[in-house]
């Protein structure tokens, strides 16, 4: 007897995670458990139709990669960053991906892999992959701070993503936390949190501070060109008081957008994924208690505030779990 | 033929604004028309079971001058300052109604008026208020800011008031804006917007500014114990360079508050409303200007910035909406 593909069975959705350097593609189960995890070469300088056979092309392995056939993938999420508009499935303004701007990347993909297809900011997705299947399983509301290069944010409020009305939601990485004599930001205006915060800051801030401290065990690295924010984290634990100084302020600066979220949206959960997780649970622990100054005492005692879990595989389960998301309520 | 009460008919829909000082209430039609409204003194010194008793003596009033019996309302929203716990209809702290801490108000309401009763933070009321029947109807999503003695300020986001998890939605007055070297905030935190925006903060500059420049035209009011933010605004408008600079420096103080909530729940709508829309349209225009250094162009070019529309009715407006918003849901 042939084998009914319309009977009742496992729905499984494709999650991919378009960056500037790499395409990750993923199928992921009903429970947020991703199958297989691939990844292409993004090419941003081939333009958006060759990036479009890339990413079917990563979709493609990733099927076959799961075991399973395409007739078994219901939808696709697709995570990418810079300034979207979700509805018309549009890539608005994404730095890394220039030539990637006014392209029309859900329809097509949709139309190629003959697909629902749900285009949605990387950092969201991320959000929504903690939500979903990561360590907010258990919560309603989280908002994820991502510390790399800049600062990615998603906010998950009630179980939805807040998208924002112009591709704006969760852009935390630009709250201004520093109104008056602030740092300038990569944007090209001042006082952002990812002016502050993001591993490019705290590398920028270590540059300046040898200025001052010059015999910091930061010194040596730098000249060699390896001052990263893990050389800064490794500095701090040895007791180099330039480098503990600049890890507590990363602590202090995270922790005040921490606390304007948490005045703003109040979710259950706030988590910081992303390269200073490397800094350890001694460095959570100064963010939770910079918080604490910071807050309402309700905010405080009832805000758990934790490291992300699902690291670098966040984007495609969150994305996958959008598209699901997205088709249950269709 | 007598009439049939469960016939097919107009439902209307109860507002209560509790505030430190007065209680208002109204009731409201299903287009977000106040019939009535009336107004109790709250004597919040006589604690809550006399409050109880004069809620429902402003709820009653409300009924009898808008024309019609008690079988026409279907339920009731009620407002209140103060952190909250909506879930339970408690009041959890509110500072100026302090014997009221922990009382389960919208449960007692409810029993005593034989309507489901839903309590919400006022300024949540307000926005949504504004939402459903003001500047906001033909949005999806708006912040609405309430400029005076504090900063009140309630987010409608797809439709939803963000209450937050712990009661702490939309307390976007206690966001950080200058982390570093910040006003004092009457929380006790520093920094946060309230310190430098709202009418008291106004006015408490304005006394500083008195020590630098006692030869402005707000001498004389401060000494004659009249210096308020309208006589700021109107001296201001004659041209008094301190009074200029301050009501400018308020303007981009709450420019950045509306940026912070621009990238964060990127709303269709930013509504400043309360005592400072009486500094007039060209108030407006200043915060208008100061928002467009800010934000990224998509937000500029797409936020709507504006006064709030049904000044001190809206917390009656949107709690009677709210409620409606419930009982619709369920």
């Amino acid at each position: 007897m042939a084998m009914d593909s319309t009977d009742a069975r496992p729905r499984y959705w494709l999650g991919l995670d378009l960056g500037g350097t790499n395409i990750k593609a993923g199928v992921v189960d009903p429970n947020g458990k991703p199958l297989a995890l691939v990844n292409e070469p993004t090419q941003p300088e081939l333009g958006p139709e060759v990036g479009l056979k890339t990413l079917a092309r990563a979709a493609d392995r990733a099927v076959e990669a799961s075991g399973l056939d395409w007739w078994a993938i219901e939808a696709i999420g697709l995570g990418a960053a810079g300034t979207l508009d979700p509805a018309a499935g549009r890539i608005i303004d994404a730095s890394n991906l220039r030539l990637w701007n006014g392209f029309a990347l859900a329809p097509r993909l949709a139309e190629r892999l003959d697909r629902p297809t749900f285009l949605l900011n990387d950092a969201n997705a991320a959000a929504f992959g903690e939500y979903w299947a990561g360590v907010g399983r258990t919560t309603q509301s989280l908002v994820l701070f991502t510390i790399g290069t800049g600062i990615g944010c998603g906010i998950v409020e009630s179980g939805r993503i807040i998208e924002g009305r112009h591709g704006l939601g969760g852009e935390c990485g630009h709250m201004t936390i520093q109104m008056d004599g602030g740092r300038l930001c990569s944007c090209g205006r001042t006082g952002h949190l990812e002016a502050y915060a993001s591993v490019s800051a705290l590398v920028a801030r270590a540059v300046e501070g040898l200025e001052r401290e010059p015999e910091s065990l930061l010194g040596p690295s730098r000249r060699a060109g390896t001052l990263t924010g893990h050389e800064i984290s490794r500095c701090a634990r040895l007791g180099d008081p330039l480098a503990d100084r600049l890890i507590r302020e990363t602590a202090r600066y995270l922790a005040v957008g921490a606390s304007v979220v948490m005045h703003t949206v109040d979710p259950d959960l706030v988590l910081f994924g992303g390269g200073m997780s490397a800094a350890g649970l001694e460095f959570l622990e100064m963010i939770r208690h910079e918080i604490k100054t910071l807050v309402f005492p309700t905010s405080w005692q009832n805000t758990r505030i934790e490291f992300a879990g699902l690291g670098g595989d966040a984007g495609v389960i969150g994305a996958a779990g959008w598209a699901m998301k997205r088709i249950q309520e269709a």
